[in-house]
């Protein structure tokens, strides 16, 4: 980026330095053939007492074509603290480019996944980043074949090949269900949301392998999904804990799952475990002893744009995985 | 957007029903000359057949001109979620213009302001929001008079005049005041960040001025500014209720002060009272009785975004500076 290594002369200077406006130094050093010679003169004599370079100049000119900005299509808004950090770390791996990040969200909608998606391709993004918001991406197999790559997040796609950054949604979710059946837990209930997600299915597909593993019997009363606001979280946990032999432990998939589960066991003053997947700012603070795993989302973000910037320079090999390991980060009280 | 309202046919489906690539549609649309005639005339009719309406033909072709993105210049990261939650208004004001925003960091250097602006104006960007980084703004003056418009967020601009949308810090610090004094406080501990940042002078001064109207005695040791990271506002909080006449509540002005303030009170098991400004996700469950003043970032970068597309489509009234409310959020234990 221009502001960020060591100084370099911009446009901007070189218009103040030949007093003339910036879209007259943009029009010579963009070699519009209309500019009175006068002023591409002065121009051009301000490009060389400033030191302007090549490359700065080469820099204009690529940056007024159709490279330079990515974009990212999540399926979220932007305030959750799992996507603003894909987001930051998209915008990283934008910058290490020289290129800008531009993001929208689907809202969860495929057919507003779609619109979105075009409407980027209608402003020549480079390359896509998608979280898929649906079951079926064939619907980007047009833009894709005309030229633009595209590297899906946090969720493979479907019906189209290419490349991947997913979270280990397997490692993750066992080292929560062992770290609990290490401190004797059997009875462990699992909040999950919508099991159309992705994530949502490998990591209760997953926890319920370990559990299995751990010789904790299968207890279909102790597992529900669909829970997708906070009150529905917060109703799905006091019924659970009223229930005649309710659990001891509670793994919650996903942050605002975690969010929702607290704040009941906080009210109760309960002293029910709770394992959470996805870190959050305030964990270290709340009273419950809260340990989490903890997802890069940031690096997701970044080794997408990464893999995008290989595939925008021309890299034709198969579409790759990249499986982004999770941490169990403990925390108990006081 | 395309999918966020009924139906509405894209160039992708008037591209598979005629058989013909995505660019050979677009090609037609935009009116390229060189297209073949004969598929030329198989796009027309399948535009024809699907319903493809003047105003989709039109918004294609607007957004591959200039228009189309607005961008939106942070000092911090957006993972901070004070920024993700107005990224989240500013890009739901983009979309509500048919629009997409475009985001990067000026990690509060404002060269690398400068830099971003100028890139993002080589993108041709439509307007810009910017929340500025340093105490002068008079290097945006060039691309201002280029025609780019730019609404300044959280901070008022220096030495060039543009609208600017800002919370209102002086009823924000004055309502944390009053209800602290309200409580029996006397001596109230400020915690501010660096005084180059606008917000924190204007809290530190209401805050000061709200306690001498009071008649809280002026306590220049109960005073810490400069304060950036968490670490670095743990060992004020620490040298603060070590000292010989500590506070009895402190009033931190930023979320991350709040955070870190919140470490140190717990792992003390401290009753000292705290008000932050700003709210965050999980201030609801942090075990000490947290008030804060919550600030509406979502609806600040909604409302920039408005003020950025009436000045895109000509408004060229004077200048305008919009103060969003602040709240008093009540917490208390249990």
């Amino acid at each position: 980026m221009t502001g960020a290594g060591p100084y370099r002369p911009t446009m901007a200077d070189v218009a103040r330095l030949a007093g003339v406006s910036l879209k007259t130094v943009s029009r010579v050093v963009n070699q519009v053939p209309t500019v009175d010679p006068a002023l591409a003169e002065r121009v051009l004599a301000a490009v060389s007492e400033l030191g302007f370079r090549r490359n700065d100049m080469a820099r204009s000119l690529r940056s007024r074509s159709t490279s330079g900005t990515i974009g990212l299509v999540i399926d979220e808004d932007l305030a959750n603290p799992f996507y603003s950090s894909l987001a930051a770390g998209a915008a990283q791996g934008a910058l290490d480019h020289d290129a800008m990040l531009i993001t929208a969200s689907s809202a969860e909608d495929s057919e507003r996944e779609r619109g979105l998606v075009l409407e980027m391709c209608e402003r020549r993004v480079a390359g896509l980043l998608v979280v898929p918001a649906g079951g079926d991406q064939s619907h980007l197999r047009a833009e894709m074949e005309v030229g633009t790559p595209v590297v899906f997040l946090d969720r493979p796609p479907t019906n189209v090949r290419a490349d991947a950054v997913l979270i280990d949604n397997e490692q993750g979710a066992r080292s929560a269900i062992e770290y609990l059946v290490a401190r004797g837990h059997e009875r462990i209930g699992v909040l999950a949301d919508r099991l159309t997600i992705y994530t949502m299915r490998e990591r209760l597909a997953a926890a319920e392998a370990a559990m299995e593993d751990a010789g904790v019997p299968y207890r279909a009363d102790l597992i529900r999904d669909g829970l997708h606001s906070v009150p529905d979280t917060q109703a799905a946990v006091e019924r659970m804990l009223e229930s005649p032999d309710p659990p001891t432990a509670l793994f919650t998939l996903t942050n605002r799952l975690t969010l929702g589960a607290l704040g009941v066991l906080g009210r109760q003053r309960s002293d029910v475990a709770i394992v959470g997947f996805d870190d959050f700012e305030a964990a270290a603070l709340v009273p419950h002893p809260l340990t989490v795993v903890s997802t890069d989302a940031r690096e997701m973000g970044r080794v997408g744009a990464e893999l995008l910037f290989q595939r925008i320079a021309g890299n034709r090999s198969r579409p790759r995985t990249i499986v982004i390991p999770t941490t169990l980060v403990e925390r108990s009280k006081g």
